[in-house]
């Protein structure tokens, strides 16, 4: 048993020297929904996450699981255990100095190891050790909900992670509240839960679960409906989902304070101060564009019912009711393209009459519009400042 | 008491011969959800339905219905009884040769009548014995639930039942998950649940149930927002619906893997392969279009925020933003006419400039899009092929 | 105690002559919810709201309060008390008379005194007398309720209260079913809720309870997804709410049995008989129009992904997909514009082609279109008369 702070520093860095070790990327302890018919793992809850940090807990751990017999192969991208009786009692061991310290905020790994100290041995299937040593295509369902959980909580950024056959790996559920379950074992008891009025009340059927069934957002983010937020999104402070026409998918989100009212696909990302208008669709990778992310900048406005289709920079103003696509061509006047280039110096164009969406990607301080006299799409320098209303909806 | 097999389809044959015996359209045990304050039925679950199948078992629950008293009307075309013991008892004596192979997936019946004859007497008022004969509008909230659950199973093919009158026959309630309570009631206790802390937590107030309360959908269909689809929706298997502006109504869906982020409205079906996009709207026969319910064919795209009014055939594109509707006119050049003409060579029509959307409607391999340079709405071959994206999202 | 009624109206004239009485603008018990971490109020439940009315129970619990030590400043615009068991006595003893017929809808500020009175001392912590006495900014979580339940139960007009500074006074709360979670305090124990399995479901974190969670609708009313019509709204009887695109904030709601497939945004006002189509938006003064809330009148159809930023008067018609907004120019034939102004004879305008839509603002009888060969916007008189589906969807 390690008495003493120094005895425990000095342990951990005698891990970090051993062949075994391998510096983690993520880690954590999940508690596992395991499926009812299967019994494979549905769905994974992580009380918190360590995401390039806390390494002395990483040591601690895995020389816990060494010492239990867990080898961690040294060429897998990822590594999940059961957690046992014997790993927890060889963990704590090793963080006598600091269980009397870890409540609250501090040593949560060593809370963690505390709470499952003190539970019965057969709840222990029910937690798993979750290691990521590196960004590869996710292999178990654990280590999905781990980049997940990096995403939404801020620690990654949107669009770092490979996320290369997630949707392999997750297991479609039906979710009643936080609780999936196994479609085939719904089907095999439908019967017997009808008759007895005792059938669950489905919220949703789908492989990811809902950013609110995992994350706390900050105190000035609201999400209006949690159905509009799957998790894997990331929402900045201040950012507002209403519950329209809304949605954030994973791996998508805002940077800052920003109104959602319309749709940010699977990876797009919108700057701060940035107004997604009541229906607004702004296309992702998964479906419409032709493969490049779109990132919306600051205090941009992108009107209701618009569609938005390429990268914008910041302050740009799509207009109420149309389509900013690639190919939409846009007529510039002389003097507009003149001060469009004034604002986006570094925007290397000649003029022309007409410029492909495409063309204009990026380019910050643009007005789209449709001219309601012709019909001819137009793009001009925007001139109204884009405020988010302060009091917001 | 029936002692064996044979003497079993005997008894059928014999009951069906009688002059009683009526075959059904569809029929089944349902659990019902009793008014609070009125005692009428609210809802009806049925654990499995028959629908033109299992006519041994209809004719068994038609001699014990005979047998206990409950006479079936020569010209109803449905009839619903309250389950009863001595009804019970009769069905299950001529069950005897089944009841031990009844688990699973076999003899549902006959387990649903194993189930009854266990419950105390007093719990069978909340059952009953539904039968449909004809395929005539609705007379009791039972029978309008049975075409519910036949449209949303896919044993009836979407618009092919008759649901004249339904909105009249089924009560408004309000839904706290799967339980409806009579608005009425909820007046007449508000005050002491309030003072209580005991109120209800309400989903919804509304007629129809969701699809997800009462379906299990494929293995690979996803819902990601129960409210989003209504019960008597029917999703082919690979189906995914989105949260964001999404919406299947009853006796409407889809045929086949589709993504669906649009509005699918009463009526409307949608092909294999097709992409719905955000905020799409298919009009429905109860809002929009002049009466004809529209089909949209495999692969197509209807772009984001679009609005389709007519018919579409395979391999169509509506461009994001755009309404197709009855009465748009679309530009088609002559070298296009041609083309369309040769993918739908059973499309009758002389060339022309300009062509209502009326006059499209149904064809395949159209593009239909707003010209970005002249605001002028054109219509043309489609030449990218559609297809859904295999991960989906 | 008071004896007899004649006693009680003699009581209840004294007081409303004595110095301390405040004629009331409404008033109410409520039961609170209080923040797990800080006590606060979090939110406030009303079994009923006495507005503009009711002033003899005013009248008593004013007495009860002065008698009980709670003084009620003659300069504030609200009060709130924590309900006292001294309170609760006083109040009942004036109540006497009235006690035995204070059943079902009869006196319900009574019928709540008694659930008060036998209720155990240390539960009355959890219930407020509020007061509000002037149309102020309001300054209480109880008073911003009583509000929101004023607009919503149909007893203030939409847009006729103060709610300035409303959102400063709502703390942002994490919502399971209709129960508040502090943020803060959810933070503090996520470790421990997680590894419990005890984690709440969370349905949406705002400042706003949905409407659903205090108000029972009427009973032709339909809301299929309680997400989508915020506390503080209003709807009309016959009034439905589908669950795509749709959406009806605070302050803003229907006059009259109205079809909601889109957005209403705050301050908005639609009149009977309107059809609001899938994903269509009314843009609200707190995000799309210059700061004048919009008023669209009885039998107006605004098409499936239309956007509008103008009042409109009756038998408007807005096509599918297009935008009318204030600045949008439409043309106007010269006979139409003569068919406009007959159906607008308060009209003040002289004939031009182009008419920009703040121009056009509350005409009634207006059918906006974009022309699909030139791509111009215009109006002229409509002539399709927009009738409701009887049966509605």
């Amino acid at each position: 048993m390690i008495q003493s702070k120094d005895d425990f520093f000095e342990l951990v860095e005698q891990i970090q020297n051993s062949a075994y070790y391998r510096e983690p990327l993520g880690f954590g302890i999940a508690r596992v929904d395991l499926g009812q018919k299967s019994g494979r793992v549905l769905q994974a809850t992580f009380p918190f996450i360590n995401w390039q940090e806390n390494y002395g807990s990483a040591a601690i751990f895995q020389k816990a699981l060494q010492e239990t017999g867990h080898i961690i192969p040294l060429d897998e991208s990822e590594v999940v255990f059961e957690v046992s009786k014997n790993f927890v009692a060889e963990a704590i061991s090793y963080c006598t100095p600091w269980l009397d310290e870890a409540v609250g905020d501090a040593h949560k790994n060593v809370q963690v190891m505390k709470y499952l100290r003190d539970l019965p041995d057969e709840e222990l299937a029910n937690y798993r050790v979750v290691f990521l040593f590196e960004d590869a295509a996710p292999k178990s369902v654990e280590a999905v909900y781990l980049k997940l959980y990096a995403l939404s909580s801020g620690k990654a950024a949107l669009r770092s992670l490979n996320l290369d056959g997630a949707f392999g790996v997750l297991p479609n559920v039906a979710w009643e509240g936080r609780k999936p379950y196994e479609l085939e074992w719904l089907r095999d008891n439908e019967l017997r839960l009808k008759m007895e009025g005792a059938y669950p009340n489905i919220d949703a059927v789908d492989k990811f679960p809902r950013y609110l069934q995992h994350i706390i957002p900050a105190d000035n983010t609201r999400i209006l409906d949690a159905a509009k937020v799957r998790m894997g999104a990331q929402l900045a402070a201040g950012t507002t989902v209403m519950p329209g026409a809304s949605y954030v998918n994973f791996n998508a989100g805002t940077l800052g304070p920003a109104m959602v009212e319309g749709r940010i696909s699977s990876s797009a990302v919108v700057g701060k101060g940035t107004d997604v208008g009541g229906g607004a669709s702004i296309l992702g990778v998964l479906s419409g564009t032709s493969g490049n992310p779109i990132t919306i900048g600051e205090n941009c406005l992108l009107g209701a019912n618009s569609v938005t289709g390429i990268p914008l920079g910041d302050g740009c103003i799509v207009d109420a009711g149309i389509a900013v696509l690639e190919g939409t061509k846009f007529f510039i006047a002389p003097e507009e393209f003149k001060k469009i280039k004034e604002a986006n110096p570094e925007w290397d164009a000649e003029y022309k009459e007409l410029f492909k969406g495409i063309e204009l990607a990026g380019l910050s301080g643009v007005h789209f519009r449709q001219d309601s006299t012709s019909g001819q799409m137009k793009a001009f320098r925007s001139c109204k400042e884009v405020k988010l209303n302060e009091e917001l909806h």
